[in-house]
C-alpha cells in the first residue's frame, strides 16, 4: 500500500520547491480541468466544475436573499454599443475577441464576445425604466467570458472564465453605495462560511480600479507562496454610464434624474484561491462546505458481506444527514484510494474492514492533518458533521494566522523595499494618495497596491516614497 | 377597474386573429424577454429567465438521479477541429459564427462560437479514457450556443439561444442506446410532471436526423395553432465520431474498441412551448410547477391594517408550504394589477379585502379558468397545494385531449393533402421509407415528417405518395 502511495504523492511537485509548477500539477492530477487546443481555453471537469456549482448554490442564494433576479443578456456585443463609455473601451478593447463572420457572410457591424456586460445592461435599463417605481433594478447573471489574455493559468488568468455578474441601477446614491458594500460583504462571508478564505476588504486606488467606475472594492486573498489574489471586486459607477447611455427616470419629485449604478462579480479565479490557500504537497485540501465529496467511503476487504453491508450503511446514515458521500468500493488497492483522494482534497476519509466491523467501529481520517478518529458505526454522521465543522474553523484559523504572520508594516522605503522583496505576504504601509509614488513602488519592487483596506489605522505619518504627509494606509504585495 | 383591465387586455392581439404576432405580444406584455440590436439575439428578463431555471432544476436534478455529472467545455472551436466529422460539418457550417481578431491581432486558426459541443466532447474523451474502467462518462453542459438564423423568434429560433447538452461514451451499444431512450424518457416526464404538456417521442427519419447521427429520437409538441414543435432530441452516434476521434478503450476481453456515444438537448425553446400551448386572449398561462410565482396575493384597501396583516399572513402561511409567493401591495389599481398577473400567468391569485377578513376568508381565483374559490384565511396553504395539482391535471388533459382532436390520419395522398392543408395538428399516415416520398410531401405541403412514433400501430398498407407497400406510420405536421 505504501508504495502505491509513495509513487502518487511523488508524482506532484512539492510547494516550496516550485509552486508554480505544484498548481498546475494539482490542477490536473485532481481532475479539476484539462487544457484545450485553444490557449486560455480550459475544460471545466465534473469535480472542478462541481466546485464552482456549490460556491454558486452559496452566491445565488445570498443574492435572491438580498432581492437580485437573475437575467440572461446577449454573449455579443455590436462594437457601436461596446465603444459607447470611453473609459470602459480603453480597459477592455486590447483583450476582446471579434466575430466578423456569420452564416458564411462577413458582418456588416463587428460583434464582440462579451468581456463584461455593463454596456448590455445599460442598454436595456435605458429602455425599460422611466419612473422611480421601476427602481431599483438589481440584476445579476451566470455567465462565460472571453479576454484575450497572453499569459494564462488554470482558473487564474484564462481567455475564458466562468463567473456572476451583477448589475444594478437606484434612484439615489446612498442606496447604490450600500449595494456595492453590501455585496462586498457577500463576498466576504463567503470567504468565512465556504471557503475557509479570510479576505481582506477595501477600496482599490484609482490606478487600480475598473475601466469606468467611481470607485472600486475587492476582496484580497494570500496564497501560499506569499503572493495575493484579487478574488472578486466591487463597482461604484456613480451617474457616469447612466449619462452615457442616457438611462433617467423620472423621481417622486418629479425631476428627471440620471440613475446611480454599480457592478460587481466573482468568477472561477476563486477555484484558483482555495487550491493556492489551503492545498499541500500531498494535493488539494478543500474546505468542507465546499467539497463536492465531502466524505469518501473506502471499504478494506469489501469483498466480505459484513464490510459492504457496513458501507452502505455508512453511506446511507450519512446521505441522510444531508452530507455528500462516495463509497469506493473498485477493485483498485486500498493505498492507491488513499492517495487519489488526498490528492483530491476530500475532506475525510472512511475506513471500515472486517475487524472494524466485528468492533462495530470504523476509522475516520482527517484529510487536513491526517488524524485518526475511531468511530462507532452508528454515529458516524454525528461524528462527520461535527468533523466538517471543527476542519472549517481549522481551516480558517489557519489561513487568517498565515495572513497576520504575513502582513508587515514599513515607515522608511528602505523597509518597504527590503520586506516586499525579501518576506512572503503584504507590506502595510502610509501613502501620499499621488499615483506616481504608486507607479514607483510597481517599477522599484513588482509589487502592487492591493487596497486600501477598511482599517485604516495609520502606521506612519508619511509617505515612504516622496515623504510628503500621509493619510491613507495600503496595503502592498506582488500579487497574481 | 374594469376600464384598466379592458386596456391591457386589448394591447395584445387575439390568438385566433393573428397566432404570430399574438405570440410575440405575449413574450413581450409578460416581460419574458425584449429584442436587442443584435438580430436573433435576445435578453431573457427576469421573469422569462426563471422560467428556464425552474425546468433547468428539474432536469439537473433527474440528470443527477440517472448518473450523469456536469462540466464546462470552452465556448470556442478551432475550425481544424471542428472539421473533422464530414456530417457535422455539413450540418452547422453553414451557420456558425467565426471569431478571427482576438486581442487586436488576426487569429492564425480561426475559432468558432460552439452551435454545439459534440468536437469538443469528442477530443476530451479521447485524452481520458483508455480503459472499460474509465467507462461510462456520463457528461451534461448548461451553456449557450450560437446558430446563425436568417428568420429568428423568441425563444423558437434565435442566433444565441440557451440549452443543456449532454454527451456520453458507454462500452456497448446496449448500454448507449438505453441511454438515448432512457434521456428520452426524462424529457417526455418532464413535458408530464412540468410543463403540463403531452410531447409525442419517437424516431426522426433519417431525412430529419442529426448531422452525424445513426438515429435521432425527439419530443414532439403540439401547439395552439395546429403548428408542431420539435422540443427537444436525443442522438444515438453508434461509433461514427469515436472512429474520427479516436475514441478507444481496452475492453475487459483485452481487445481496443471504440466506445457507443449519445448526445441529447433541450433549450430555452421550451418556453416557446409552454406559451404557445397553453396561452390565452388575456395573456400567459402557467403550469403551476414551472411558474416562478404560483400565488400573487392582491390587498383590496391594502392600507388598512387588517388586510396588510391578513396578506402577510397568507404569505408566511404559503412560504412555508414552500409555495412560491408575492404579495402586490403597490398603489397600482387591484384591476390593474389583475390584468398585469392575468397577463404573466400566474396560476393563482389571491384576494382580501377588510370584508374577507372579518370573514376570516379570501377569495382565490384560477387564471387558467377564471374561477373563484372562498377558502378560510388558516386553509390558504393547503387549498392552494391541491388547486396546483387539480389545474396541472387540467392543463395537461386540455392539452392531451387536443393532441387527440388534431391527430388524424390519411390513407390516400388526397386525404393526406386536404388534410393537412386544411386541418390543424398531425397528420399520421403509412410510408414506404423512401427518402423522395417524403421530400414530395414537404415540396406539395410544406408539412414535414415529425417521427415515427413509437406506437407503430399500423393505419394502412401501403405509401399515399408512391403506393408501394408501407410499413412504417410516420406523424406529419406543418412546423416551427
Amino acid at each position: 500500500m505504501e508504495q502505491n502511495k509513495d509513487k502518487l504523492v511523488k508524482s506532484i511537485t512539492s510547494r516550496d520547491e516550485d509552486f508554480a509548477q505544484w498548481y498546475t500539477d494539482v490542477c490536473r492530477k485532481a481532475e479539476l480541468m484539462d487544457y484545450t487546443d485553444a490557449k486560455g481555453f480550459i475544460i471545466y471537469r465534473p469535480y472542478g466544475y462541481a466546485i464552482w456549482e456549490n460556491i454558486q448554490r452559496h452566491l445565488d442564494a445570498e443574492f435572491r436573499r438580498t432581492g437580485h433576479e437573475n437575467v440572461y443578456m446577449p454573449m455579443l456585443i455590436p462594437e457601436s454599443l461596446f465603444m459607447k463609455e470611453a473609459d470602459h473601451v480603453a480597459g477592455f478593447a486590447p483583450e476582446t475577441a471579434i466575430v466578423t463572420i456569420g452564416g458564411k457572410e462577413t458582418l456588416a457591424e463587428r460583434l464582440i464576445i462579451r468581456p463584461t456586460s455593463e454596456v448590455l445592461f445599460c442598454d436595456h435599463y435605458a429602455k425599460i425604466v422611466s419612473s422611480y417605481r421601476d427602481l431599483p433594478k438589481k440584476y445579476n447573471q451566470w455567465c462565460s467570458v472571453v479576454r484575450w489574455e497572453k499569459t494564462t493559468r488554470p482558473f487564474l488568468r484564462g481567455s475564458e472564465f466562468l463567473w456572476q455578474e451583477g448589475h444594478t441601477i437606484h434612484a439615489t446614491e446612498t442606496e447604490a453605495r450600500a449595494e456595492v458594500l453590501g455585496m462586498l460583504d457577500i463576498y466576504r462571508d463567503l470567504g468565512r462560511d465556504l471557503l475557509a478564505i479570510p479576505f481582506v476588504t477595501g477600496r482599490k486606488t484609482d490606478k487600480e480600479k475598473f475601466a469606468g467606475a467611481e470607485e472600486t472594492y475587492s476582496i484580497e486573498a494570500l496564497m501560499h507562496d506569499g503572493k495575493a489574489l484579487q478574488s472578486g471586486t466591487t463597482h461604484y459607477f456613480g451617474t457616469g454610464f447612466a449619462k452615457h447611455f442616457d438611462i433617467k427616470f423620472q423621481d417622486k419629485d418629479g425631476v428627471v434624474k440620471n440613475v446611480f449604478q454599480t457592478s460587481w462579480g466573482v468568477s472561477t479565479r476563486l477555484i484558483g484561491a482555495v487550491i493556492m490557500v489551503h492545498g499541500d504537497d500531498s494535493g488539494l485540501v478543500l474546505p468542507p462546505y465546499v467539497a463536492p465529496t465531502q466524505v469518501v467511503v473506502i471499504p478494506i476487504m469489501g469483498q466480505k458481506p459484513e464490510v459492504a453491508a457496513a458501507s452502505a450503511a455508512i453511506k446511507a446514515q450519512l446521505e441522510a444527514a444531508s452530507v455528500r458521500v462516495k463509497v469506493d468500493d473498485s477493485d483498485k488497492s486500498p493505498g492507491w484510494k488513499f492517495s487519489e483522494y488526498e490528492m483530491k482534497g476530500i475532506p475525510l476519509r472512511v475506513e471500515v474492514g472486517p475487524r472494524d466491523v466485528l468492533a462495530g467501529e470504523c476509522v475516520i481520517v482527517k484529510r487536513l492533518d491526517g488524524e485518526k478518529i475511531r468511530c462507532k458505526l452508528d454515529n458516524v454522521a454525528a461524528t462527520v458533521k461535527s468533523l466538517m465543522k471543527t476542519i472549517h474553523a481549522e481551516m480558517l484559523q489557519r489561513a487568517t494566522a498565515n495572513v497576520a504572520a504575513n502582513t508587515r508594516t514599513a515607515v522608511t522605503y528602505d523597509e518597504f523595499k527590503d520586506l516586499i522583496q525579501n518576506q512572503p505576504g503584504y507590506v502595510k504601509t502610509m501613502w501620499c494618495g499621488d499615483v506616481a509614488c504608486e507607479i514607483k513602488i510597481k517599477e522599484d519592487t513588482t509589487a502592487t497596491s492591493r487596497c486600501l483596506p477598511f482599517d485604516q489605522t495609520p502606521v506612519g505619518t508619511v509617505c515612504p516614497v516622496c515623504g510628503k504627509k500621509a493619510e491613507k494606509v495600503v496595503l502592498f504585495a506582488k500579487a497574481y
